[in-house]
């Protein structure tokens, strides 16, 4: 099924409407769940609508949050997004970054109390409309497991980098610091395949190509796989995401952090509140003229994509070129939905009494 | 061989004193250096001075650089290092990042026309002493390639994060983005054994347990080591060390960057100067209070090395655990040195004219 961008926004809005968020607020999370599926991240645009819905259904979403800043510095802030939707608690935060950036060159925004913020991207991407370079990250639902342990006590923890660049799209590095996303996993189980070996453990810390490893007590492998492959440095990336967007907000952290799915119950004694999040924003001409940064990067990315190639099918990806194709071949030819999530759309929408897909 | 601290200190500030450091200049580099001794990086430690005295002979080091900022904003700065000492120079950036953190809350700069600067985690743990979060990174000579080619376009390029604990040693998360550093192939060639798979490519792309691999022709691989175990995000991590550092700065980039033995050249038509490093710092009370960041990474802390365990004889490493132990240890036992460096430095001594170790 193929759904014209218009359309699946407008559908996005309605949603959310429909479960009490404000005018501006749903416009904003529709345009950040959009912006997935432009994207070509499938797994984190609509296909997530009825998980937001349910966390809505069991109290654990404030659809109109009082989202406010806590504490600040004039280049740092804290806000608490008052339980409210991460898509608009975390956009709210980036825009305090940007203005603090554009005021004294850097600006940076720890957010606790919120809940799960989209695609990475789509936040540290606004800094690049006003020539600065953007940083997001946020902790999430814990699944991988330390080196040296099977226990799940981080999430996938991404992070993300974006640069402007002059004739090239943006250089966008967004990636979960886990081996392996976790949607990964869900498509090997969906297709009853097995996973390659370096993703995931058993419960009892052994090596697994089963598709189903996560689900059945064992846990994600952070990026590295293995200790003598460098996985101590995929679980030092994930610890930082976690204490920048956990520890230093005031959010939850480890194995704390709320599941993003509504039938797992978050822990008790929760050390701080909702997930949490960190973004930031830099000026480049802070360092640099921009047009001087721009030139030494698009030089950067020629020389990359042309670089000698291992097989002549294959070229090096700049980070971010796929997800820039794909939006724009999906902005003209629409977003084609498997037909599960378009199932599970027409049916969250017969529920919730709004207009269908 | 084993030497006192003191003693490898006052021999390493005479090396640099000998090649006409300014003395305050000569006892930093010796602080950098033995840091890395110190915290146990024997490859980043005195192992090195041969080969900064080696740059300086070859007229690619500064003894006596004019350090100048170049252009700022009131969080942000770019630093020209007039080819001096990375470790004098990324010292006197990072200073500058902490005042403007104490004034404004964050700080940020961009260091060009540096040398190489040691240890990522000395520069990033001064903003520990303040309550900071530290922030460090630089490129590097070219050995790593990145996915779908086999050339040699990004150096293991680093990248450090610091933060304080309370009762614990602050988390120093302080790693090459490569799957494997050289200097552990170095150790391997030494030794002559096999590396693991994963670590390096042929010249023409194969996978290899060649310890020579890289020395004849071949690369090192990206942290993830393979495409399908996520070395696309190594690649991103190493890429966005190399803009920050180098395209952000002014300095060189990808395979411009110039190498750090003296007896390769430096490419033709450098884009920029030198090497380039980039440092931070925030101040944790910019977010919250210290007190309520340091109990909660403590919990944090706390709940990871209790972690459950594959294995009983080995808990989780947390981050910067293992460096500060070796400190503990050496300041009290002494530096254990290898006979070729102990040699080599001897040799260095005699060369300079200055008193032996």
């Amino acid at each position: 099924m193929i759904v014209q961008e218009q359309q699946l926004r407008n559908f996005t809005y309605r949603i959310f409407k429909s479960i009490g968020c404000p005018d501006a607020d749903a416009v904003l999370a529709a345009d950040v769940l959009l912006s997935a599926d432009l994207r070509g991240i499938d797994s984190h645009g609509v296909a997530r609508l009825g998980g937001y819905v349910r966390l809505w259904e069991n109290g654990r979403l404030n659809p109109t949050p009082n989202i406010c800043v806590v504490h600040e510095t004039p280049t740092t802030a804290t806000v608490d997004g008052d339980g409210g939707l991460g898509l608009v608690v975390a956009s709210y935060a980036m825009n305090i970054a940007i203005e603090k950036a554009r005021q004294y060159g850097s600006g940076w925004v720890a957010i606790r109390h919120s809940n799960h913020f989209g695609i990475a991207a789509y936040h540290a991407l606004k800094a690049i409309e006003h020539d600065m370079i953007g940083y997001a990250m946020t902790n999430a639902s814990p699944l991988v497991a330390p080196t040296f342990s099977s226990e799940r006590l981080l999430g996938t923890n991404p992070m993300c980098y974006t640069f402007p660049a002059g004739k090239y799209p943006p250089v966008v590095v967004d990636m979960a610091t886990s081996a392996a996303a976790n949607g990964k996993l869900e498509i090997a189980q969906r297709m009853n395949v097995p996973i390659p070996e370096g993703w995931a453990l058993t419960p009892d810390g052994k090596a697994t190509t089963d598709p189903n490893a996560v689900t059945t007590g064992g846990a994600l492998l952070p990026l590295g796989s293995e200790y003598n492959r460098g996985s101590h440095k995929g679980f030092g990336l994930s610890a930082t995401v976690d204490i920048l967007s956990g520890v230093l907000s005031g959010a939850n952290y480890g194995p704390w952090v709320p599941p993003f799915v509504a039938y797992l119950q978050p822990l008790d004694d929760q050390p701080g509140k909702g997930i949490g999040h960190f973004v930031g924003a830099m000026r480049v001409d802070g360092f640099r003229p921009v047009a001087d940064f721009k030139a030494n990067i698009d030089q950067w990315i020629t020389r990359f994509k042309n670089a000698k190639r291992i097989n002549e099918q294959q070229s090096v990806i700049i980070p971010g070129e796929p997800e820039h194709q794909a939006t724009q071949h999906r902005k003209e030819h629409g977003i084609p939905l498997v037909d599960a999530v378009w199932e599970n759309l027409q049916a969250l929408a017969v529920k919730l009494g709004v207009e269908m897909l």
